[in-house]
């Protein structure tokens, strides 16, 4: 698999990372150590010591720098080594690969590919715990998967009637009617109306409901959803609601699927109704939702990877509705493909 | 290893298959989906959509369909794809595997190689539930192992001496002495006189017993055991028992071992004596005693399975008293050789 | 990874290996079963029959011999087999491999190599329960990781301040200062003075610690501890304590690194103080002190050893104090090059 290194992945929660604690992900296949300083400064670093290869994040936090502790190298920020314990001259190649990392929207970021095109501007735009407007809540799951597996069930929401029947997909709608697809430069952009949807998430009756997200490489959606009376969506013809036009009920969900290996990924979501729209308690029953599909998404999920492992040269037959889903492989294998050197295409 | 495809596989057992609850089962590394439709029909379909790979078996019967609940496709008894959600074409490729299946002896069978050689005929004459003369129990035993081991293992009793001594092998009888083995067109015939065994199978004293049973492709033991005064077999000169000679215990056990993939493989077994010999007492000792025994058989072949793969090239040494082994063996792969494209011998 | 196979590895404890019961380990990859026989003598097999390659571990010791309980065949302790049951020829193929073994120093010593080598004076001398001098506790850990990266730990006690800050490293004499590092012919010695170390260890004060230690092939560390008043190692110049020099504390620990596979080891120790410098209390206290410490290695190694698996071609940067892992690396790899056939070198 093709993995897009020239993104921003989600590498954890901004309070999951503990003050001087550092933290260990593997992303793209890089095994990477992030820590905060003591000055606060954040770093990512690659999580394995120039000396004996072990992982940097069973060490500790040192002032501004990171100590192995297997036999006491310390590195900084930048990956430099600082000190070898009993060594006065360290050598040039004394050093571990430093990724850019930055942190925004409650989520810690980390770019894994080329350093100089790591422009912060690139990181979608998340609703975060920072942010007055909503009351989130916020989980996630590490499937045994290939993330491919997951965007391409984050792009097609025709799955919610047959694998959500009780929750998201209780209306057929989802699968029968198609939603515009939109190519962005670095994702893609999914509308549609859904009319006279019946309550569960916005605790009254039936709503038209405007569903519109985007997904933004390497895996991340974002998604507003606002509902109107019944017989908005007719009224407009099918147009997008206006901004100024009053809603009966908004909410904001923001997902980050980051692929740790060939085979294991990890999801991350929050959601949550926006402060005008509903309280704690709505966003404790829209979590309550989510827990439970997000869950029949990894049943499904992980067993169609086993079906594929079985097999891996098969291949998967597209149907009309998977244009987002196609869409969405085509940017990243594009992607992929000229961020790696020409010779290797 | 080759596997014999062209042959009926034991997939579960009657009574294990509810109603419109689709059944997974991998044989001969083959993903498969078994399930009966609301009118009762029997189906075993390829379990992979043609869609996105997803599994069936997580599916949902549907009249005498079967619906893909990841996107909804649905599928035909014969494999062919009779929906696709929202979309009006279903192209002709749109199609997964059929698998001839029938139900027999209160066992699934399932043909996973050519289906025009399909014949019902060449079900082997197991004793099932239904049959009135027999008073059966059941179990069945998952294996970390190739099913080629359990086979070996099931063509020589030589070891019912030394791996069930305190069972089965009792007597010495079974190491020492040489069963007539005969070949069939699809199996092998062992028979034997064991001379004196002493009780406990026949709850009384000591008895000759006719120990004759056929081992078919692709692994189904078929075994009749009938007992006698002690004597019968010296007064017989070693022949078989005439029809018409009084038996003093008689018992049927049918096995089957199904090739799940290379490493593993699942063991159906049933015991239990005739109506005119014996009662369900009679028939829980057996079981109690075929549960022990064949739990020490899986302890034996799973390490030899582990041995074996240390070092894969090792050839084993074949002694006398393998002859019912080598036959089988012989017979498995010419048949499994036959059945593969000129080319791929 | 080449495996010294001309050497004692250690394959267990003397006092593990009950009577006439097979013990099964493997050894640099050979799977290896150790019996005693009734009259007492010790033998060690290929854990795997020539019939259908069953492991003799599953077997009967009986009389002098022992016997395969998948089909009965019988072996002597020179790997003979003497019974194939009711066959009355036995080739002369029927053997399976005998290694040459000794008990020895509470281990038994198995030399997987050639046996024409076998030299029991190549026994590193180790102090076992049978020594009257001390009083001795043992245990043992098995490792996910290659033997190598044991090796590497235990010739370098760098570690010491990092891995075991709050125990063997409470000092950082260990990682400041160097041993004298000196070749042996199948071995590195370590030797060093530890300054003003405090106690713990010797239940007092501060004390000078002369730590001298050798470490043989394939991975047996044997290191006596001397402790003596605070300024001992500025009077003598840093240079060894005479024989004859009152010590105020003597401990002794012995170490065996066995690899089984690639990515399994078993690491075998026992510790404890000199008669005349302590007592059961003692011991306990230093087991304690061991079991915490060891148990912080395996944490790291094995984690070592994942990060490593990540990306095998990844080198290591050797450190200035890597002296006595590098001398080791080098004989290891020597002396695991010139015991193959010059092809293969």
């Amino acid at each position: 698999m093709l993995h897009i290194r020239n993104a921003w992945h989600v590498a954890c929660w901004s309070m999951d990372l503990a003050e001087t604690t550092p933290f260990a992900i593997t992303i793209a296949g890089d095994p990477i150590v992030i820590f905060r300083s003591e000055s606060g400064t954040l770093a990512a670093l690659e999580d394995r010591c120039v000396h004996r290869l072990a992982p940097l994040s069973l060490g500790r936090c040192e002032g501004e720098t990171l100590r192995c502790m297997y036999h006491g190298l310390r590195f900084a920020a930048d990956g430099a080594c600082v000190e070898i314990p009993g060594q006065e001259t360290i050598p040039a190649t004394a050093r571990v690969r430093a990724y850019p990392v930055v942190e925004r929207h409650s989520w810690i970021w980390v770019w894994p590919g080329d350093p100089a095109k790591a422009d912060p501007a690139l990181i979608p735009p998340a609703v975060g715990f920072d942010d007055p407007d909503y009351i989130l809540g916020r989980g996630q799951l590490d499937y045994q998967a290939n993330a491919q597996l997951i965007h391409d069930n984050l792009c097609d929401f025709t799955h919610l009637s047959f694998v959500h029947p009780a929750s998201f997909g209780a209306d057929a709608e989802w699968a029968n009617t198609r939603p515009k697809v939109t190519p962005l430069p670095r994702g893609v952009r999914f509308e549609r109306w859904v009319r006279a949807q019946s309550g569960g998430r916005s605790r009254g009756g039936p709503v038209d409901v405007w569903s519109s997200y985007e997904y933004h490489v390497p895996g991340v959606l974002l998604m507003p959803t606002a509902s109107f009376p019944v017989g908005t969506a007719d009224r407009l013809g099918d147009a997008p609601p206006p901004p100024d036009l009053p809603r009966t009920g908004v909410t904001f969900t923001s997902q980050a699927v980051t692929a740790l290996t060939d085979r294991t990924s990890r999801y991350f979501f929050s959601w949550g109704p926006h402060r005008d729209h509903g309280d704690e308690a709505l966003r404790d029953v829209l979590m309550g939702l989510a827990d439970k599909a997000f869950a029949e998404d990894k049943t499904m999920i992980e067993a169609q990877q086993r079906v594929i492992d079985l097999d891996p040269a098969r291949h998967a037959m597209p149907a009309t509705f998977d244009k987002g889903v196609v869409l969405y492989q085509r940017l990243a294998e594009r992607l992929a493909r000229e961020e790696r050197p020409a010779a290797a295409r």
